[in-house]
């Protein structure tokens, strides 16, 4: 039996056989198959995000299935398009990879990304991307949102008073991540399959918040119905985040201890929760979904935690990453 | 001296240096700094494709400079977008470098794309963008367009009895991709910076084809006011991209050898030329810019010189790439 890879087949063969299970987008006009895409932009605007996942910096082939990957590129971008206040309604998506990879991966990949959709924003797909040759398996997503004749929710909204809140799961990616290199790594630190499934099977929550997460997307139209002065995604960590907000605002954040859970470090820290942070006029009812986590006071970029200031560090795609991959 | 390199910066830091140096789009609603960018889609649509340029397959570092890795990433895009007869509008870029990475050269690449989009597509700009680590420089762009009301030009518009014509430089970017590998590499074969200087100072204008292209993308919407039936960008290849047209459309492309030029076999299969090839009804006036290079015929694919079957051979990037980078 030969492993079919990408250098065995013609790309029109692996375009074949790629396009089949990719999701369809309601929005799409014109989809793959032309030199570019037509999407309807309803209210004569769209929302536009891209976001890279690098093998290395950004995943294990040892942790990581080809279906984890489809999915995690889609819902990163996913949750960027649902912090603007909008609903998604299409992805491009280039994928580069090593002329030896097989077609198998590049199907999972494509899976996965039509899995993520279909959970997380019902009716947005695939509209075209581009299949490259590289070194070091790269997948860059680009994804549409429509804002339906509303104003986007920048980062640049909150105000003094307003409730600062939150929707979706904080800390457990960044658990889950520690969790994997604890316990799925060999002896001389290397990433192993074997021991990584062993892990998913012990703690499958805090892996798939790693690998699979399932941020909030169709909250963040909720969010700004709701009236949300000020939202972002939480992508590097709560506290750097929380600081992102209140710099673009002017303003200090303020998290109530109490309401951080019983791993406040972690929900602080964790990074990669692709969780959405809100703020809402005081006296707004959260939607469904948002809790409370503090309230936004008068400052000018400061984050808090019971009024005491809160060190932002976070995540750097730099200066975080030491080169390995596996 | 210490060089500044992607390591030793913050990504804040970076994208400080760079943003000032990205063109503005005219179509901008929100530029870069939120989740997202919001842009404006004037006919309630948009157009969009999506263009990887890698390390290795793509290009070499001791041939390009940034500037042209940013120009080539931009052209190549834009071609794409005016293909479908629209007029491009904005472009998201994500970068992927290895953290040794001097800002120099990424700035470099921030200016490249500047002035690709001034010189091609006036108006246009770049709204948002990426920024991670990886062990192989790539380049991920996706670009947007507005068909201002008319209906797009498809690969699969054309019709027995159109004209075939061209707009743009065929052959010039595979002659001088011809050049680099046998005159700016070492005796062992490795790609030479100095020796690719030589050969630019000799050849300006094939070397510019290969490094710099300058597609003529303001004439897509000019080939669709004129009534283009089908139209695409010559990306792999004259032969192999007319085969596209002629499977995608029913028809036959029935190539004029006497409008081929010196070197037929160059301009029939060079590759990445980024030219425009365009059908129009019998007896339209070709746009200034067009030239006729034969007929379309009664067929099913089929791509014909002088009536006779011709080769599409053309650029796979599997099995086009040896694996070096250099």
């Amino acid at each position: 039996m030969t492993t079919e890879t990408l250098a065995s087949l013609s790309e029109g063969d692996v375009l074949s056989r790629i396009f089949p299970r990719l999701p369809a987008a309601s929005a799409q006009l014109l989809g793959p198959g032309d030199d570019a895409a037509v999407v309807a932009a309803g209210d004569g605007r769209f929302v536009v995000t891209t976001d890279m996942m690098v093998h290395g910096p950004d995943f294990r082939l040892a942790w990581s299935t080809p279906h984890d990957l489809g999915w995690k590129a889609a819902a990163t971008n996913l949750s960027d398009v649902a912090a603007m206040g909008a609903v998604p309604t299409a992805l491009v998506v280039a994928i580069a990879a090593p002329p030896h990879t097989p077609i198998e991966m590049i199907e999972g990949i494509a899976d996965g990304l039509r899995d993520c959709c279909a959970a997380l924003a019902p009716g947005c797909g695939v509209v075209g991307g581009d299949l490259s040759a590289s070194a070091t398996l790269t997948l860059a997503v680009t994804a549409f949102g429509d804002l339906q004749g509303r104003a986007p929710v920048l980062r640049s909204g909150a105000r003094a008073g307003d409730t600062i809140a939150a929707a979706g799961v904080l800390g457990e990616a960044g658990r889950g991540l520690a969790l994997l290199f604890r316990q799925a790594v060999t002896n001389d630190g290397t990433p192993d399959a074997g021991l990584a499934e062993a892990v998913r099977a012990a703690q499958p929550g805090l892996i798939a918040a790693q690998l699979a997460p399932s941020p909030p997307v169709g909250l963040g139209a909720v969010a700004a119905r709701a009236g949300a002065t000020g939202m972002l995604d939480v992508s590097d960590g709560l506290a750097i985040d929380a600081g992102r907000l209140a710099r673009a605002s002017g303003v200090a954040v303020d998290f109530d201890s109490g309401q951080l859970g019983d791993d406040p470090d972690a929900v602080l820290h964790g990074g990669e929760d692709h969780a959405l942070l809100a703020t809402f006029p005081a006296g707004t009812a959260l939607p469904d979904g948002f809790r409370a986590l503090g309230v936004i006071r008068d400052g000018a970029g400061q984050v808090l935690v019971d009024g005491q200031p809160h060190d932002q560090r976070g995540w750097d795609p730099y200066r975080g990453w030491d080169g390995a991959a596996g």
